[in-house]
């Protein structure tokens, strides 16, 4: 992490910006506005990663915010362009995301600094050990004159790449429903007991899982995933006594999510009942939907089709910055096809075709909200 | 082992009978013939079991064959009778199962003795450290004049509880298929990958473990489990890249059986193929079906019948000692009815009652074979 801040930092001192270090461990660099007591729209991503990865989720949303002042080549806008590459947004250290950005909402409250990792640190050691001060978390929370926050992050997932177009507008991160849910039976010999007197769990877990996949595929824009399984004993010749599965569903709309949760639920006892299993489940996470601010959706839009694009809609599947950010800051996003939707794997790639467009389009969206008399009007949200 | 052959001996030793360890530490006893040069008919079962076990698995069936010689009170037959404890025919140590049983038909050989176990001693060290010798396992092989070999041993399945039956001739023992069948797909973001741009190896294994059931269900006689599913990476956010499963598939007809794995392993190439998978298969075991001896099987129904109790005919879907005695020697097998089906587990049971009527069948059997003269032209079978 020293060594991406020592890296940004010098590109942006090129181009007389300064960038620090705020009490989160998150990169801040003012690009000052053309006048004085000017608003000022948050551009950046974050600049962690996954064990593994690729080399462009997150940090390439922080290289196009300093691409954007490149592209200014020194011309101020009528507000000011704070940068921002966040510090923790993967969870994978301390098992909790979004740790920087949570620091700009007032939300890296005493007990997420006490969280500690496997090894026993907890988030305020690392601070310390960053040769930062937990004490100072406060001071950075997003500046009151701030107007909105732009993320451009890869898609990380294959839509874009199916439609074969650069961009699109995301207009709202999913809900997500995560559970675990267990089928028991009896663990009787595969050898020696009738297919009419077993209760296979497994057997049970694979009518639902199927149950799963068509309620997903019957309901518009619904994902729903069963990506682990567990048997018990789990033995070849043993019927197998239980089965403990994981499910992910995710919407756009909360209301059609939980509907689809309560249906597979019902369909989980339905098929245990069916043959004398019994069913449990337990709920993980509930996490809400998060609009994205629908006049910076407009705008991004309106700047994607500038750019000769078609200006794509769509959700995101998965959690980004941009909506802890949508709490306190109308916020944006806008997504690169990500080739094959391959991330998280050092096959992650971006096409640099996609990364000129994006600039194009990100160049269109500051002199639009420049020209915009909604710049003024929406400060007082904040 | 030295425990449980201490006190069979001594109870032997009550009715007059020597016991002998062999060297595959198989205990052996004689009961004399009323004449000299008379055949001889073997009875036993297993001594050893597995960890965490019941009480009646294996060594009941050489419990019985005491019974039957204190249930002769001294009388003597035309024929003399051998109790047999088999020493290893679970198999937990060396993962071979069946190796006191082996020994009696010229099959416990030189790379069986050479087996070695998770500490990295070979069967010829257990041997040795039991204070046998190696070099005389093969006289341990059935005795020439060995006209038969009866087992008695609990069903370790539900089928004689649902029936309300003590006891049921067992006329074959299934044969077995083993395999590993794994779907491979392709791991994507649960959040952020559309429905129809996956390829769930899990929803596939899910479709095709259903097909496994209704073959199974759809084939008189067979049973199909898959009692294990792995998958990877196996993380509830992420479709699964890959499903590995167990297929254990078994019937008394070879036919069947193999056409069944047949169906089974198009049947996942077909889903493969729909769902843009691949699946690949490997074959861990393809063991043959054994017919027990008919005229001893018949002998053994007449027994039954006589003790009062309908003739149930069954196959055995385990394997066991009468399956490797059956190469060299007529083989008959009687099942006890096991409550609920439970077996290698604590509370694993049989009743009293059908104890009893097991004796009262093996007393009548050898009344049978005293009179049949089938015991002589048969002996020259060995």
């Amino acid at each position: 992490m020293r060594d991406v801040h020592r890296a940004i930092s010098g590109w942006l001192a090129l181009l007389g910006v300064t960038a620090e270090i705020d009490a989160a461990g998150n990169l801040r660099a003012l690009y000052e506005a053309g006048g004085s007591a000017a608003p000022r729209l948050l551009i950046g991503s974050h600049l962690d990663t996954v064990p593994n990865a690729g080399a462009y989720d997150g940090i390439l949303g922080v290289l196009l915010a300093i691409a954007l002042i490149k592209g200014l080549a020194g011309r101020r806008l009528p507000y000011a362009i704070e940068i921002v590459g966040f510090s923790e947004e993967e969870g994978v250290r301390f098992g909790v995301p979004f740790i920087g950005s949570r620091a700009l909402t007032g939300r890296l409250d005493a007990k997420l600094l006490d969280k500690r990792d496997a090894r026993g640190f907890s988030v305020r050691d690392a601070i310390v050990e960053f040769g930062l001060n937990p004490h100072e978390v406060a001071e950075a929370h997003v500046s009151n004159d701030t107007f909105g926050y732009v993320e451009f992050h890869i898609e990380q997932g294959p839509v874009l790449d199916t439609l074969e177009l650069p961009l699109a507008v995301v207009d709202a991160i999913a809900g997500q429903s995560r559970m675990e849910v267990t089928f028991i039976g009896r663990a009787n010999h595969a050898g020696t007991t009738p297919m009419n007197l077993r209760f296979d769990a497994m057997a049970g877990a694979a009518e639902w899982i199927a149950a799963v996949e068509r309620e997903a595929k019957g309901t518009s824009g619904l994902v729903a995933t069963v990506g682990s399984v567990h048997t018990q004993p789990g033995a070849t010749n043993v019927v197998a006594r239980e089965a403990r599965l994981s499910l992910d569903v995710r919407h756009r709309d909360d209301g059609v999510r939980k509907q689809a949760v309560q249906n597979l639920t019902q369909r989980a006892e339905k098929i245990a009942a069916m043959r004398g299993l019994s069913v449990s489940s337990v709920a993980h996470l509930d996490q809400a939907a998060v609009t994205m601010d629908p006049v910076l959706s407009d705008h991004i839009e309106q700047a994607i089709r500038k750019s000769g694009i078609k200006a794509h809609r769509m959700v995101s599947g998965a959690g980004h910055d941009a909506m802890v950010l949508a709490e306190k800051v109308p916020a944006g996003m806008i997504f690169l096809r990500t080739p094959g939707g391959i991330s998280h794997d050092p096959a992650e790639s971006v096409a640099v075709e996609d990364v000129e467009k994006a600039i194009e389009c990100g160049l269109n969206l500051l002199d639009q909200l420049s020209a915009s008399p909604s710049v003024e009007t929406r400060t007082r949200r904040v």
